[in-house]
């Protein structure tokens, strides 16, 4: 439990098992970021590849943070980049500006540029932790060259972006733990060579799933999937109530490229693709529709507005295999609560049935 | 906890959180049924699609049986069927005879002969339980048609064969709970409509894992993959060491058909593929090697013995991304009891830090 009173020093404001909000681009922006941070989660703007809007809502969680009464030597919310096309020279000023806690770097084009993103974060604003998120062991291991200080442990369950290959996190995140813990065997506190503390990403969206990534050995859950469905999330109707209707995940959404192609978000390199629900383009596109048809008609569809999303739509769903799980909008902040508060008393409740040997 | 209490009045021997051998096909005979029931557990006999040797499995079960101190109305193993290709008329008079404490029915070709099977199996043997092992929501609803006795709710972590398409069991397990207990509201003790016992299967091969199933609503946890590392496991030095090399299990494993088509298992349906480790027989059908000529290699390789496993053998190693986490060969008893005990101390363990503040 070393690990949460490390997350304690850095984040003071936190209640534990720690609760974070996934930085989905475009979606994931200052309101909820503070809305989690302020009920004693984490929470992230999505930055993604483009820094145009992030002074703007760097200054716009600043503002909404300041009748708070979270303490903290640093901005108490993060920012999550797609580091193969975030900007590193424009990002770096507004780190050292406004002082995030947590900077979250993911899929770097060279193990150099993610080198120079962590030293020059580090270099700018020595209290803005370094998270990682990785999706398989042999990405923890490349990962710690830059002694982050928080590995974000993403299982293939995950929606959006992630490896195309992976597996659950009941899998991925013991043997990622086991392996690089061996990797850092003379882990000291204060220590460059310390093991980072795990944090699980991938397949949780309520109480349930959150205590049993705490079983696997992880400080805390993220979650995305959950906060789509957050009266703070910046989505369309469509979508929203695409992500309240879709069930049985594992069935409903699917990993490609597809909705990457169709939407011109290229830049994602091979090993990487996204989750999200089946819908028209992708049952076409799998039919062997071209890809300059079905991108004709997912531009067409864009005209539709809210109708474009759903089964039949072609307007993109990004969720995980969770989604079944989430089933009405509610506050970011009661989210948090609720999701926390039901994981410790799911753990409570089980050991207290092995304490008293009905198991 | 009722269905805690159900489990130990259907199979008084068992200790709790019940841990399961999987019915692996042609690798968990008698001798690990056996001692994993021997150990509270509950061990299965995997019968496959074939049942010519299965009268005596059960002969050598009920003799390696006859000086345990296990009292029971039943057989204390179970059986496990590939329903589209097993034999009900010769299995039911097995069935009469050696009154197996459960049977587990997978893949079946139709509803109609789910029933068939169902049916014929309480009336051969009344205490006999039903165990449906499912891979979806839909699939499950579909199962309480017979109204099974337990269902296995297997992710798409496991190894072998599954739903090609699926989530990892932190998604699953709790959808498919809800669903079903929604669907049996009037759930009375002994009634017909009562829910069934819910295990967990896929991505479980140590105490982290169990743990986290139990979080996530079942009362045990089925595991293959740590079981083809026993003692007692019927299976090539080659298999295993394999099993024992293999890590990295999202990378380093696949649901595919290709092995399959490999070793002429035909018979599965469309909506069905088996999860292994990558080898050279995939790496060539992904370039584009034609079936013909994969076959041709794979036979070639088949008269190698041992060294036709790894990463440039073509023998196939079925196994679940959680291979990564099996290290070493056990005794079966010990995996049993390690698995179980370690999972309630896992459970411990969390809620100490719960209650006294420390989270």
């Amino acid at each position: 439990m070393d690990d949460i009173k490390r997350l304690k020093v850095h984040y003071p404001w936190i209640q534990t098992p720690l609760i974070v909000s996934a930085p989905m681009r475009l979606i994931a922006l200052a309101d909820m970021a503070v809305e989690v941070s302020k009920a004693g989660g984490l929470g992230f703007i999505g930055s993604g590849t483009n820094q145009t809007n992030l002074a703007s809502d760097l200054q716009s969680a600043q503002s909404l943070l300041r009748d708070s009464d979270i303490h903290s030597s640093t901005l108490p919310i993060g920012i999550g980049f797609i580091n193969w096309g975030a900007h590193l020279s424009t990002t770096i000023p507004l780190i050292q500006q406004y002082k995030p806690c947590a900077v979250w770097f993911f899929a770097p084009s060279t193990p150099a540029s993610l080198q120079a993103w962590t030293e020059q974060t580090r270099h700018a604003s020595p209290d803005t932790k370094i998270w990682i998120q990785i999706g398989s062991v042999a990405e923890a291991k490349d990962a710690l060259a830059v002694h982050p200080d928080v590995l974000v442990i993403q299982g293939t369950d995950a929606g959006g972006h992630g490896l195309a290959q992976g597996a659950g996190i009941t899998s991925l995140v013991p043997e990622v733990i086991d392996t690089v813990r061996t990797m850092c065997p003379n882990a000291k506190p204060g220590s460059l060579a310390q093991a980072p503390i795990f944090l699980a990403a991938g397949g949780i969206a309520e109480s349930r799933g959150a205590a049993a990534a705490l079983c696997l050995g992880v400080s805390g859950v993220v979650m995305g999937t959950r906060f789509l469905a957050s009266n703070e999330a910046n989505i369309t109707r469509g979508y929203r109530d695409e992500i309240i209707r879709a069930a049985d995940g594992g069935q409903t959404t699917v990993r490609t490229k597809v909705y990457d192609i169709l939407r011109g978000t290229t830049g994602w390199a091979e090993s990487h693709n996204a989750r999200g629900v089946v819908n028209r383009s992708f049952v076409d596109a799998q039919g062997g529709l071209s890809e300059t048809d079905n991108k004709r008609l997912y531009k067409v569809e864009e005209g539709k507005g809210d109708v474009g999303w759903g089964v039949e739509g072609r307007m993109t769903t990004y969720a995980g295999s969770v989604v079944g799980l989430v089933k009405e909008v509610r506050a970011s902040a009661d989210i948090v609560i609720e999701v926390r508060e039901g994981a410790r008393e799911v753990l409570r409740s089980l050991a207290e049935h092995v304490d008293k040997s009905r198991w």
